[in-house]
């Protein structure tokens, strides 16, 4: 090591002691013949103080330096009690330019407001301040404790390949095409799932990765086209089994790093209960605002809009005092939803406000604020049609009142299990119209044991084997107890409507290895990138990847993607016909 | 879990409890009404007797099965003990069928011979072969150990994309066209190289990754498209620091999964010497048989073929007693490598046999023994030529001699680096002329300090600041010390023939950072497929991946890679052409 000491370790005993420091110039001050600087390197910084302005002279914001000096104790009252090395300086007798610094596109401290565009073109710069550097050591620390608990727990870890076949998760894949075999390619997987069930097959019985996803989605705020997940899968195991490792590991990670104890077992609810009481199927417990059902209620209403299958309402806290401005913004964030608006009644000391109440009888008015909680001054939202939209308009105007009232803990971890999702949901044409049934996991989730047997036939009521772990109303780990039996796996793919040709051709190599005596098998999945993020307090997985991409993919240090030459497309086989087909054009 | 017992745990003091046991049906064998099966789990296996054989009759082979029942010490006599559980067996009272097995491809236990295209097929079912199985552990025991050894020293786990830019590794580059920027492509990284630079010019310090690559490379026996690294850099450091390390990786694994003890700090060696003693850059030291320079010796020579800029002799003991038909092959072997052939002669009691020994003067033949060290009965076989590709063909013969003599003591662990190399090998055309020069190792890796001021006047000279972790012949882990200065990267790209436009184009945002106060740093990347190939005893790289390729890049279990439809060919953007060119169709 070109240097004796790290600047941040320096301390009192240090005193007398002739040190060599490597880091960056961080700050600088000059008192006349005597120029200060702060060295920064990863372990923090120290106070360096050069005598003579000549050897200082050259020296500006983030150079690279080198400087041997003598440590000393700070002349009394110069000490700096927020820094941990704030007792002492080193007296520099030597220093030595390691690199120079251009003038920052940025300040490196203190800066607040810089673009995310140019923190990501000078992500290397970006990552010298303090937050982000923090935030990529919480990371880094996170993944050593969940490799220290799969490992005491037994779990191999398996890579599977990145370079394999289409994967059915739903999203769309990367391809890539293979220049040994033109007019062929390989999919990135959207997720170990097929590999990993293909190992429990194989007797393992433990597997864990750290596993690289790819998957081609539209544009959306904090997506990346390619995450991480902590992926698991284990065999002989139930829900339970699956769910004590799931805290294990969550625990020990939030407990070493932040302190805090996982209040294990962690409660489970239904994923009926969410949503009827949520509207979501990730719920922030970090409030209370339940929903009320309020079908039963206005079962005899005159009121056209709240004869529907479900009518719901929310409470917002203090919401009659709103203006009128503020309650035309809730119609528009409604709409911004795709909903056609967001009925609500003010409730009055004396009545109710609002161009809903006067289309409501005079019991329904009467009862109203008492059936859902409303208290003089608050306002109650309304959402009526189909249960399950209603319910997730409802859910999300619940979390925008828990931020609008400041109701939401942020000290504070709310941690469940939302369990007993259903296996299907209906497909829905243009015009409300079921055409058939979607998977709400994926298509190798399992049934509840008590729906084994029929849930082909009613699709509608089987519920999955499914688990999901939702911390502050973020999913974060979702898993599920798999189908093991080709037989099963078949009345799943009938439900779905997937043909034996489809199945075969899709993931036939599955289907196949599930006729070589399967074990009973069942995992789960974190989105590492998120647990990172709630970590380390960050409000986009970005603060936790080294090096993102904005929200169209491009990656502003590279430029990537770019174009390619005709020559790269010609070599690579971008445009071959694949064997059997028509043949190459040379 | 289903089980209450692993199969493998069970002994003596289980005497007398009831256990749940989950696995597969190992081996079975009828004894007139008591069946005995071995149940085998990933722990290991246990001996299952079923006194009704009503209970066994349909337990076939690789049948999933749950058995409960009592164990019991074996009957006096009927011990196993090549078994840990061999004192006990499990007299089972229930048995459930968890799933049955087709009849199998092949057998599980005690099959050799079967293809490999097979094997990789049914992958699942190689995997529950012992020897695949353990491979696959130790594999994960060695990443646990590696996480174990860099958490301890501080390094930051960071993963870096794998949706990116070219990188300039030497190798072909895996393309993905982007869908949401039609005509742009990413590429996968040949390795994480330039980030865990950037890494360093942020100020981390001590990165670390288990890292997947990719390289698009032409059919080689034990290439895969995708491998993964165990990749590291550090700043501040010198080569002592990062060969510290690495020994103190390897070491930490070799003592843990095979109780080797490194014997640390390793020899190195010159790549000089390297090349003029053993004919390699990583010389397998399990045996002696050293290269002789005969360039001097045959300096006045009149046979032609030895009027070269180099000859050189390796010897192979006994090699005088091969017939005809052996020494031709090795003209066949030497032929298939490239060369004209391999010149040789046959060292007898009284003198020397062999078509060369007639073109060599009465002086020459006399001390040809004594000047190679060979014996009566050895050969000596020639190479003359440029030096660089003669001693490469002595070095392959030499190891062709370790192996056909069966010199190499196949216990032995040799380890060594290998420092030193050139920065620079000329690039020659087909007629033997110098048209420029190509870096030996990548072009960000260093000069050694002497040659930091001159190399680029005298390229041929220069040598790298680099070091290879050579074991029994392989190349395990290489690096370097990095250039860290935009100046001196330039002369390098400048030496290169690299022109200033396409070293911007190509890695323009790397100078770009070295704008800002890099500091000095260097790193390793071990190979980590052939790291846990040596640790687990395996012939090939192929089996410590739990789902590797054939050579051409095929997977026989998913059939990767596959066409894809014009649907997915027009969706991907394969065929759009990149904004500001001509507009893509619609």
């Amino acid at each position: 090591m070109i240097r004796s000491h790290e600047a941040g370790t320096l301390r009192r005993e240090h005193a007398g002691q002739r040190v060599t420091l490597a880091g960056w110039v961080a700050r600088r001050r000059d008192h006349g013949g005597v120029v200060f600087i702060d060295l920064r390197d990863a372990s923090g910084s120290v106070q360096v103080v050069f005598r003579e302005e000549d050897h200082a002279h050259d020296l500006r914001s983030e150079y690279c330096v080198k400087v041997t000096g003598e440590v000393r104790v700070r002349p009394e009252g110069n000490e700096n009690p927020d820094l941990p090395t704030g007792a002492v300086e080193v007296v520099a007798s030597e220093v030595e330019v390691l690199s120079e610094a251009a003038p920052l596109p940025f300040p490196i401290e203190g800066s607040t407001g810089v673009s995310e565009e140019a923190r990501l073109k000078y992500r290397y710069l970006d990552i010298r301040r303090a937050q982000i550097a923090d935030a990529l050591r919480t990371r880094s620390q996170a993944t050593y404790l969940a490799n220290e608990v799969m490992r005491e727990r037994g779990f191999v870890y398996v890579e599977t390949p990145n370079l394999t076949r289409s994967t059915p998760e739903g999203a769309r894949d990367f391809l890539v095409p293979v220049r040994l075999q033109p007019g062929s390619w390989y999919a990135l997987p959207q997720s170990p799932q097929l590999f990993k069930q293909l190992l429990m097959v194989s007797g393992l019985e433990r597997y864990y990765q750290l596993a690289r996803c790819f998957r081609d989605e539209d544009l959306r705020a904090d997506r990346q086209p390619e995450f991480t997940q902590i992926d698991i899968e284990m065999s002989f195991v139930d829900q339970d089994d699956v769910i004590e490792l799931g805290e294990a590991l969550i625990g020990r990670i939030w407990k070493e790093i932040l302190g805090y104890e996982l209040p294990t077992p962690l409660p489970r609810m239904s994923y009926a209960d969410a949503m009827s009481r949520y509207g979501s199927d990730k719920p922030d417990l970090r409030f209370g605002v339940e929903l009320t059902d309020l079908t039963e209620y206005f079962a005899n209403t005159s009121f056209r809009v709240f004869q529907a299958p479900y009518v719901g309402a929310v409470v917002m806290p203090g919401g009659a005092g709103q203006t009128r401005k503020e309650l035309d913004a809730w119609q528009e964030w409604a709409k911004s939803r795709g909903a056609r608006g967001l009925a609500y009644v003010l409730v009055q000391e004396d009545g109710l406000g609002g161009p809903v109440a006067k289309n409501l009888s005079e019991t329904e008015i009467a009862g109203l604020a008492k059936v859902t909680g409303a208290q003089p001054g608050d306002a109650i939202f309304f959402a009526a049609g189909l249960p399950h939209p209603s319910r997730e308009l409802l859910g999300a105007a619940r979390l925008e009142i828990g931020r609008r009232c400041d109701l939401i803990d942020e000290s504070q971890w709310s941690f469940l299990w939302v369990v007993d999702a259903p296996m299907f949901e209906p497909v829905v044409d243009e015009v409300g119209r079921q055409t058939g049934w979607t998977a709400v996991h994926h298509p190798f989730t399992g049934p509840k044991p008590e729906f084994a047997d029929t849930f082909h036939d009613n699709p509608g009521e089987a519920l999955a084997y499914a688990y999901d772990m939702v911390c502050n109303g973020m999913e974060i780990g979702g898993g599920s107890i798999r189908i093991h039996r080709a037989e099963m796996q078949q009345r799943v793919f009938d439900v779905l409507g997937i043909s034996k040709e489809e199945a075969e051709s899709k993931f036939g190599f599955l289907l196949e290895a599930f006729k070589y005596g399967p074990p009973p098998h069942g995992g789960i999945a974190y989105g590492w990138d998120r647990v990172c993020m709630l970590l380390s307090g960050g409000e986009s997985i970005r603060d936790v990847i080294a090096f993102p991409k904005t929200a169209s993919g491009f990656d502003p240090l590279t430029a990537a993607p770019t174009p390619i030459t005709t020559e790269q497309r010609k070599e690579a086989g971008v445009d071959a016909k694949p064997k059997g087909q028509e043949a190459p054009k040379a």
